[in-house]
């Protein structure tokens, strides 16, 4: 997508075998790119956040295994590598995937191709992430032109976190479609929930929508109940950091409570998601691991001073704790659909097996 | 209730005839007062959520017309005073209770007895709250204490917003309970909401929980949904600011989405509130004006620095723009029961009727 014109990934090579990623931990008041070159700076940009989002936990990480083979082809510092990969998030099943792949594609080579092959699949994982984005945007198009010839007034949408093209390596997921059906020409508008405490909504999702010109309002996250209970919300769709076989759906916290609010208010309820998300090996979303975050992430908050400058205050009651849980997980009867790579499904066992054959 | 072991009420009468608040736009930062002294002051103070919370506008407006009365007591000051302090702000319906108790109380008395009556009865608004919220207290601490006694860890309690000591005049509406409890020796824990935008929970109820000793843990608005599908909540008990014949309840915005969690796992939802609170004119809570507020209360955030010092600063995407609805609705359906002055009751027009005959 473009930024100031140019078109960018959120993660590409560089000509010196380093990869380039954008900051997220800067934007919105500033966007800037960082340099990894090492295993520990790819594992360090996870765990900090400078990249986020499911999907580009995953691609991230494969740099990581590529950039650490590079240092040492061994077996043993693959297989640290991709412990300490593994150990940097815990909810996204995308890093372990991705983590699964790339053991896959290297375990069985000699030392010498390791680096030249990891380089090459973290790079497939990525240009294949573009592609899948690509697809569920066809896909969930689809459902969006349905829904908009249904109504004279912009179609009014409903997303939470950033599940948009900074979350992924192009495109996105939740939100390719949004910006599928705009350039497309058909009127939307989307409601972007601040998302806190990261506030990645009011942060990202906003940047982005933005950036491209598409019509947005930031809300509370407190709001989009009574959004919905008035009729202002048409459809919601959010994406997702792992799905279980079953169909639950681990996302951003507070995703579970928009689903609530859609079911009782026969609001459709989407989440776009690459088969990469799917977790197989679980049956329920009660077995998902839920990060705990810092507190600071809900007793701080940062901004920009209004002469310039961008500081971090204190907003809470001095001496009060805080717990900050990451994720939530929204059970499958509250999903009217996954939208994925190879089209649109039943959240449950059947329709992902109907699309992804195991 | 006690802020560096003085007592304190919100509201107070001082020796010459102008009263004194507390300035809750400025907790948690600072604890400082404000000594009202006209009708301009009140209306001010209330637009501005100097002081906040139902029943606490509802007193501070009776104050103000008293302040209007001294001013000039004829009956066409009067109505102006009304109109001016009824436009402040539209949902809490205890305002419109205190102004339509305070022209009961004047608009047959003589020009001369206006000011003494109105401050009397200004006065008596407010003991009468301290003593309802009081009773609203004793009643839930019943509900408390059986829930207790089902477990030998804390009881594990969730609220949303304010409705405190700092909403009322003294003890509040659903934390007057808690109080009750943390002082009868059972032991209780509070997941704090911290109620974006205004931020009235990890600002107000963290401030009054700490310093009443009360343990308690700040949560995102969105965490509370994953407490209750994980056990660790017992209980919601939140305030309202109007509720309708029916049993439908306007409260801060995004209890609706506590009160679809809370159903959706079995978790009781309580509801104080003192009979102010209740309009018997409305059917259902579909016809509560929602107030509709500024998007600075989204896009900015105020707090403090790490080396003193208070700051305002914008944290969402530059030129993106917010909406802030203040209230929603949640359906009498999703409701346990109300906690009343004068006792417990089902959350529909029989059980208010049966405690409040009109």
């Amino acid at each position: 997508m473009k930024i100031h014109g140019k078109a960018y990934r959120t993660i590409w090579p560089r000509a010196d075998e380093a990869v380039e990623v954008i900051d997220q931990t800067k934007l919105p008041q500033e966007f800037t790119t960082v340099v990894l070159r090492s295993l520990e700076d790819c594992a360090q940009a996870i765990r900090t956040m400078v990249v986020r989002g499911a999907p580009l936990i995953g691609a991230t990480a494969a740099y990581g295994v590529a950039f650490a083979m590079r240092a040492e082809p061994s077996s043993k510092a693959l297989i640290r590598a991709l412990d300490m990969l593994q150990a940097t998030r815990p909810t996204a099943v995308n890093l372990r995937w991705a983590l699964k792949r790339m053991h896959g594609a290297l375990h069985n080579r000699g030392h010498e191709e390791r680096f030249v092959q990891a380089w090459n699949e973290a790079a497939k994982i990525c240009d294949e992430d573009v592609e899948a984005c690509r697809q569920i945007g066809v896909h969930g198009l689809e459902i969006f032109r349905a829904a908009a010839a249904k109504k004279d007034a912009p179609l009014e949408i409903l997303t939470h976190c950033n599940a948009g093209w900074l979350a992924c390596v192009d495109w996105g997921t939740a939100l390719a479609p949004i910006y599928m059906a705009h350039d497309a020409g058909i009127p939307v508008h989307v409601w972007v929930d601040e998302t806190r405490p990261r506030n990645q909504g009011a942060s990202l999702t906003a940047y982005e929508l933005g950036a491209h010109g598409v019509p947005h309002t930031i809300i509370a996250d407190n709001a989009g109940g009574h959004l919905m209970q008035t009729g202002r919300v048409d459809l919601c769709i959010v994406g997702t950091d792992r799905v279980t076989k079953n169909g639950d759906v681990a996302n951003k916290i507070g995703t579970y409570l928009k689903a609530l609010a859609a079911k009782d208010n026969a609001v459709p309820f989407y989440v776009a998601l690459p088969s990469s998300t799917i977790d197989w090996t679980l049956t329920s979303g009660a077995e998902i691991p839920i990060e705990e975050r810092s507190a600071d992430e809900i007793l701080k908050m940062t901004g920009r001073l209004p002469g310039g400058g961008i500081v971090t205050v204190e907003i809470a009651a001095p001496g009060s704790p805080a717990a900050n849980p990451g994720f939530d997980v929204t059970p499958a009867r509250l999903v009217t659909a996954f939208i994925t790579e190879r089209g649109v499904c039943e959240a449950n066992e059947a329709g992902l097996l109907a699309l992804f054959p195991v």
